[in-house]
């Protein structure tokens, strides 16, 4: 199933409901076909990773960016860049840690969760929107950028706002300069 | 998993390419579940019904079509309005039975497999798109129209147009007249 080479992409868009819907679909396959909440979170985030790997080439391809010449620079990309282009929302970017790779990204909506209020009491520790940090993950690798990629807070688990946390992986910039 | 009663939609656009990633993950994810092709099938079927369901209802508020009068209006609106609105493209209609019940949906493009080249040997009777027919099925009965959706032709599997049958069942009519 792979992708025809050379196919031009047009850029039209998908309804937002449709999407919400069919992601809600697969979380919730997903949950009959694991008992722990673990493995959910790990499938989605593999999943997200095996299309985060694909995603690159259509970001590049349609923003047009330039090179970022800093972690700061790249999380400030997939705030504004990224998640505007692919998900419609533009979420805001902190830096977490003196050494400068620690990135929150808050989403005051996270347009994922539109059809979902709460999870199930049995379901406490599902990270419903996983997908993301996984698709964020691959992406960065695509890049040369090794990343872990994890929810830090969520609105569906009662917290104010949903929080990725983007932890670049100081080993990929080193290996990069050996190689320099 | 509820939506809020009340919470108002935005209606903003997702790009098409996560979608279309997206689905194919839980696509592959049902083919893993399920070996024989007829059963990821159905569950595609099932799921895009509970979608159909739902989505309806972000139809009409959206779309702000009138009430149709036929089977014809129906089809049109369906091809014109709706594909229009969740999928960015536009379907042509012909109506395939005297008895005026019977109608294909043409699909030059179908924008869902973008990066499907083909369908793997093994999963050779697989409806990639199935989730599509339960999304109609499911949005016509909420307006009480019982409706067989099934895909007649599929470029994946080699024909030259991607086609979509939707066989109005009478007995739904039959039913509101009576009521009236």
């Amino acid at each position: 199933m792979s992708r025809p080479p050379g196919r031009k992409q047009e850029n039209y868009k998908i309804s937002r409901e449709l999407f919400v819907l069919t992601y809600g679909a697969l979380v919730a396959q997903l949950c009959k076909d694991y008992e722990k909440d673990e493995d959910v979170n790990t499938c989605l985030d593999r999943m997200g990773y095996g299309i985060g790997i694909r995603l690159i080439d259509d970001f590049l391809a349609h923003s047009a960016v330039k090179k970022c010449r800093s972690y700061s620079e790249t999380a400030d990309m997939i705030a504004q860049v990224a998640f505007k282009m692919y998900l419609g929302v533009t979420p805001s970017v902190s830096c977490s840690s003196a050494a400068g790779n620690e990135f929150s990204l808050i989403l005051d909506k996270n347009p994922l969760v539109d059809f979902v209020e709460e999870l199930p009491a049995e379901r406490a520790s599902l990270c419903y929107c996983n997908l993301l940090c996984g698709v964020i993950r691959g992406a960065l690798e695509m890049v040369h950028l090794a990343a872990e990629v994890t929810f830090l807070q969520d609105r569906l688990k009662g917290d104010a706002v949903t929080e990725i946390g983007i932890t670049f992986l100081r080993k990929a910039e080193d290996r990069k300069h050996k190689r320099n």
